[in-house]
């Protein structure tokens, strides 16, 4: 299950969830978004069980909605045992609208509102995550205000570099988000917490990067977390309940990336923290951890129709797709990398390397380049894998082109979970 | 009138359009962008007016509406006497329900759908510009079915480095956009598009890129346009009766570009272009340029609150802001620097130097680096100028944060034109 793992049926057509790539372009239209509903229940599950086997008790994972915010998502990560990390008062809204348990909620952001902060109270928000000392005391006023003390976690930066898996003392804290642990500045932060009335310090909230594809820089937070909680401990007493990791498990985007294995990553993660707690005689807090790509990355696949190709003498094949950098602006932001398949002749070779060139009006706007290809012909299917996380989230209008439905797909069957914007509703704004 | 020209008022508050930048702050709500119409409008008459002075009868600027589309925006450019650019169906059923004349239209893009192409035909639009010889067979087609002839122009790609002012036979021509005329493509196109019976082959468009500051570049693409028309009435006999230039009129984005000189540079393309065709004796096609950046970027200014700010010992001092890489993409995309200024002490020197921070959950998400600054404190209103192009129309609803609205303001006066989006309008497509 799960990009590379790709089967095709009789005709030689991609299948995704069992359905026929070719029968979804046509039921739904393209450019379309294709969720593997199974495989995102899986992955949620193989969280829920692992922090459940591995980790103190009261651990759990909440999913970092961020990464495909819709309202079905929200519901599955209930159904399936998890929690919703949500970064700010929309996703919170849509946590709430998909019928959340607001208690399950943590509420992140680094530039946190009054108006957010009050709506996220009054909702029963269960942790707010403190970005710095301004938050605390606006949080703590709110609170007041409303006449509720407020749980809340206080982020802190570690100076972890997940790519070199060392503390590194240097630039990793200069970032826009958190308190710096090495400057002393997260110690007199969470002092200030511990002194506001209407605020119940639970904890501390850390994250360290994105796409970490081995347990090591887990196992390093770990140690530092556990070293600032000692060091909490000791000047002023306090114990926290909760500590939340934040997230960064990788996805495989291409064949050429490592294969994750998640199961491994977090059993060696949970049992590194039950070591430190033990040797540190600590109450073992409960762990979330906040997953987002690594649940829905590999179950998405984006199907566009190919428009026109154009192969420029001495230069480029460019194949003119029905979306782009509207529907997934990575390429553009990020040079990210995507593998891609003809669906209609998906079980032949990739005899040609091409440019993916979107449909907007901007030169920079591409799916990729040199990207394998079966040859592609105009009215042909293409197939862009790993595109569940962080691409529907973060769409555009730009070029006034309308975002793509999102179709799950379920034992062979496909059913809409978002719709299709329509003209309509591109000039719903406009006075 | 514009960015650099900043005015305050007594209080020492920013004027936007004679508007106090803190009543709009206060009345809109942030973030917020302000649109200045009067100079919106007066560029658009500088390129009214230099085209009728300067160019062949018939000549015209089209609003690059994919720099700024809304309603209101088409509305000005057909009372200030511009036609339209359009670059997909979107911009198409925008400009339309603000009332544009189809004939005005000039429809672009390198992957257009049969759908859209059908759209564009049966709307009565003026000119089709075709990327392509599939896009010609496309419209051709189209226009067969419906029993008209479609007028078009064949989009070419004329091999111009506009930043070192060369015709460079190399690898400008290798992009996603046109067909080729150094490799011989684009006249077997024209020779197609002349033996096709439901198109009327107009002339040529292309497009040489952005931020162009000088006319050079301009000159040396009439130079190249006008050899091309003469091979195309060699071989063929054909004389366009309209050449479409493109934009790429630059805008000074900091104090540091320069100030592109408008009015000269289009006086001295057109007095090139005059001298092109009298030498060659060829009857002076009508001339379209599509002008979008240079007419809305400095007449755009965006407001935000500060929210938080935090100095990082030895590192950088952050400044978060209600908004970012959602309203403003392109610091993220291509690492466009951006002046700013607390509006509340816009008079006072800039004794900062700040990282402005957006406020989605990602490190990436700045508005810019080392951006001078009134030492800025929470609750302040900072100005981000210049933002009028490429910041609404790449708005995206990333982290689920609405997208701003857009007051005009004339004579101190502002009034919406695009209203913000709401919590309801994030889930609209939810299912």
């Amino acid at each position: 299950m799960g990009y590379p793992d790709l089967t095709v049926n009789g005709a030689g057509h991609l299948l995704l969830g069992g359905a026929d790539a070719l029968d979804l372009a046509a039921e739904y239209g393209t450019p379309l978004y294709v969720l593997d509903e199974e495989l995102v229940r899986a992955r949620m599950g193989l969280y829920a069980a692992a922090m459940r086997e591995y980790f103190p008790a009261g651990s759990r994972p909440l999913y970092a909605s961020k990464a495909l915010c819709c309202k079905e998502l929200c519901r599955w990560a209930g159904q399936e045992g998890l929690g919703l990390d949500v970064v700010s008062a929309g996703e919170l809204y849509t946590t709430l609208a998909a019928g959340a348990d607001p208690e399950s909620l943590c509420f992140h952001g680094n530039a946190k509102t009054e108006d957010a902060v009050r709506y996220a109270v009054e909702s029963g928000v269960g942790l707010i995550a403190a970005d710095g000392t301004q938050e605390l005391e606006r949080i703590d006023r709110v609170a007041a205000a409303l006449g509720v003390r407020q749980k809340v976690l206080l982020r802190v930066t570690p100076d972890i570099d997940p790519h070199t898996f060392k503390a590194v003392n240097t630039g990793v804290v200069d970032v826009k988000f958190g308190v710096p642990i090495p400057t002393g500045q997260a110690l007199e932060a969470a002092k200030l917490a511990l002194g506001l009335e209407h605020i119940s310090l639970e904890g501390f909230h850390c994250h360290i990067g994105s796409q970490v594809f081995d347990a090591g820089p887990f196992r390093l937070e770990a140690e530092v977390m556990a070293a600032f909680l000692g060091q909490v401990r000791r000047e002023t007493g306090f114990i926290a309940r909760t500590l939340n990791l934040g997230g960064g498990f990788a996805v495989a985007y291409t064949p050429e990336d490592p294969r994750p294995d998640l199961a491994g990553m977090l059993r060696d993660t949970g049992r590194r923290l039950g070591e430190l707690f033990a040797g540190m005689e600590y109450p073992a807090p409960a762990i979330l951890l906040e997953p987002g790509r690594s649940i829905v990355g590999d179950a998405g696949t984006t199907l566009y129709t190919v428009q026109n190709v154009k192969s420029v003498p001495g230069g480029s094949t460019y194949v003119a797709l029905d979306g782009g950098m509207t529907d997934n602006p990575r390429y553009a932001l990020y040079g990210a990398r995507y593998a891609a398949a003809v669906a209609d002749r998906a079980g032949q070779p990739k005899d040609a390397a091409v440019t993916l060139a979107g449909c907007c009006c901007e030169s920079g706007d591409l799916i990729g380049e040199n990207v394998p290809l079966q040859r592609p012909r105009a009215g042909d299917t293409v197939a862009v894998f790993v595109t569940g996380a962080y691409n529907y989230s973060m769409a555009s209008n730009y070029n006034r082109v309308p975002r793509p439905p999102i179709a799950a797909v379920r034992g062979g069957t496909g059913r809409l979970i978002v719709r299709r914007e329509t003209p309509e509703d591109l000039i719903r704004y406009d006075l």
